[in-house]
């Protein structure tokens, strides 16, 4: 693994065993030499589950196929392999999804559609699905409740931490908890830096209502973050409900008693998306946008993530420089209604910019050390609406070319 | 100015008179120390002009100028100032543009929207126009047909050298000929690398046949390249045509008489187009993206953009890397149709994937070769439509991110 980032979380959180899930990894020798790159996920029978995916319209494989099987509504195992993608690989790649599904569903002796498969790694490159399937038998064998850790690692490429995050909630009284893990370090590339997550809970959730409360919760978590713009062929975020928790029926995701459970769902989102921004491919500073008085939330969105994309903000933030004037073009060219008079901008909280000028005499120095430091914080108030979004990314930095410039050589 | 750009041109061209126009330039000491920083050019009566700017939103002062006095359709001198874009200065930047241009209809005895203006250089502080006002009277003594070099670079800023175009051709037998220069360098840092272009001809056109003309020759040329995907606040690209070359009227910009002039007046725009291009900011090598088989040409531009401003397309250029895989994932991400199994993807000529896979056993040493040279050309057949379109970018290095990473430090 690469030099840990320096935006890493401080210590790492241990997830506990989650009633009716078992966990392996493996090292099946599809890429990398002396680590696992093969993870396996047992899952109880009545497990629901969701999804959601890249809009990529040049997906791979292994997202095709969990899109068909995700209407079943049920799974009872995932397998999720490092160090290819196999994405790009046309029908060869699409037969050996099937291969590895066929055999993995009679193994554990259930339908083919409960399986779910994703692959991150080398694209383009055909998949040795034979090295998987013939390690399978060996893999489940390992199945166990705690090897949480084990699994997270298994499923990296170019990270530099292993993602993990655990809340616990209550519904209807009972005391139900919610495990994730992801992987992804550039927004994504698609070599080595796809971004998967799992989560799991013990919570009872028809299929349907897991999939409403992931779709909710992925707007300003996963699809609230960036790298470097790019999308994955890839990317998949799946969830998963065991209901061995025994917790009440519910009606819906809107259900009141979801309440709780929605807030610490979304929040493990958060943790795990943050997570993947601060082990951003060269990565040296964590920047959280927040855009206010946009014509709407939509609109806020566009011009958070047009701050957020812009080479120009992210080099002027590796190079810790205050330009608020970057800030405007990136709002200029967002598209959304916006007048240069009316814009208001703090870095660090410290107002800079109001009523389309510089505000005369500010206080330098706070906003200085502000730079400086590794959690950068701009507000950007429009001045036309109600409309706020919050967006997270990274800095542009001389590592990010290096890691990205010389990658397949 | 910097190190000269390893893409730059190897010989200068050299502008010759055009009836009907006198240009200047001049040091007012608005930022830089021993240079010229005041380009003048002064039109003949009945100079018709045509214009296209940014689409931003927060656009400065001078276009918001330029916009308006647009309405009227004649021009008779143009001011270009470097070293301060009068950029997000509210309505202090409103009033100085007001006081220059009233200054030098005064000086020139024309009315005010018969003056065009733009600014480029840092912004967010406010112009000093008095320096521009108080030169201008002595600039203007200096004006001679023959200037146009001297002219090309008062406007520069980042920019490591001046950027200049020359084409004859001619209307209903009568020769004309068509001068343009301009500067950029990002596409485009609103602080110093914002896009002004400015074309003269001495061919007879109406206001609007010139509108007309330059906004088609821009979609191909301006429109079609890409440094960085930012957008200045700033972007303006002026044409003026003086009518003194005596050519018989034209009806239309589509009359059968303007079809030479059209494919000269198209290829000059391109030309200075790919004159920015090539000194984009750190820019290492020059990319060419062919896009065909797109479901429209809109189509085929956006995936070409999506291509060319993609950055980790743009690092793996820059790495020399025929990292096919990634174009394939921008394809994907442009939102455009496309089928992953229907791609095909040449790099420098050679086919490298083909039916959404690679290419079993092509050629990798010419390939090879041709990511080591500076002109490096990509074509992208998405096999679904008839759609072309082409795009030009360079790649994303670490002098870019040195640049702009350390501008205003």
């Amino acid at each position: 693994m690469a030099t840990l980032s320096p935006l890493a979380p401080k210590t790492f959180v241990s997830l506990e065993p989650l009633a009716g899930i078992r966990l392996a990894s493996h090292a099946c020798g599809l890429r990398y030499q002396g680590r696992t790159d093969l993870m396996v996920a047992e899952l109880a029978p009545g497990t629901t589950v969701a999804g959601v995916f890249t809009r990529s319209l040049t997906a791979s494989a292994p997202v095709l196929w969990c899109r068909e099987a995700l209407k079943g509504g049920a799974a009872r195992l995932v397998l999720v392999n490092s160090g290819n993608a196999n994405a790009f690989t046309g029908s060869a790649g699409v037969a050996s999804v099937r291969r590895t599904v066929e055999a993995a569903a009679k193994i554990k002796g259930c339908k083919p559609d409960e399986i779910f498969i994703a692959s991150t790694g080398t694209i383009g490159v055909p998949l040795e699905d034979q090295k998987i399937t013939d390690a399978l038998g060996e893999a489940m064998a390992g199945l166990s409740a705690d090897k949480w850790r084990a699994a997270a690692e298994a499923i990296l490429t170019t990270d530099t931490y292993p993602k993990m995050a655990t809340r616990t909630a209550t519904i209807g009284g009972v005391k139900v908890r919610i495990n994730g893990f992801c992987k992804g370090s550039g927004m994504i590339a698609p070599d080595m830096a796809t971004m998967l997550a799992f989560v799991f809970t013990d919570a009872a959730l028809p299929a349907p209502v897991l999939q409403d409360l992931l779709a909710a919760g992925t707007a300003g978590s996963f699809n609230a973050i960036t790298v470097d713009s790019d999308t994955s062929t890839s990317d998949t975020l799946l969830a998963f409900a065991t209901g061995q928790a025994g917790n009440p029926v519910v009606s819906g995701a809107k259900d009141p008693a979801l309440r709780d459970f929605r807030k610490k769902f979304n929040d493990l989102l958060l943790d795990l998306a943050l997570q993947v921004v601060r082990d951003g491919e060269g990565a040296s500073k964590f920047l959280r946008i927040n855009v206010t008085g946009a014509a709407s939330a939509r609109a806020a969105k566009a011009i958070a993530m047009a701050i957020a994309n812009s080479p120009l903000v992210k080099t002027a933030v590796a190079g810790e420089d205050a330009n608020w004037g970057r800030i405007v073009m990136a709002v200029g060219k967002s598209g959304e209604k916006a007048d240069r008079d009316l814009l208001a901008i703090r870095i660090g909280g410290v107002e800079v910019a109001r009523d389309g000028q510089v505000v005369p005499g500010y206080d330098e120095e706070p906003v200085t050390a502000h730079m400086k430091g590794t959690d950068i914080v701009f507000d950007v108030d429009i001045g036309v609406g109600r409309g706020k979004a919050t967006v997270w990314t990274c800095d542009l930095t001389h590592a990010y070319i290096d890691i990205n410039g010389s990658y397949r050589t």
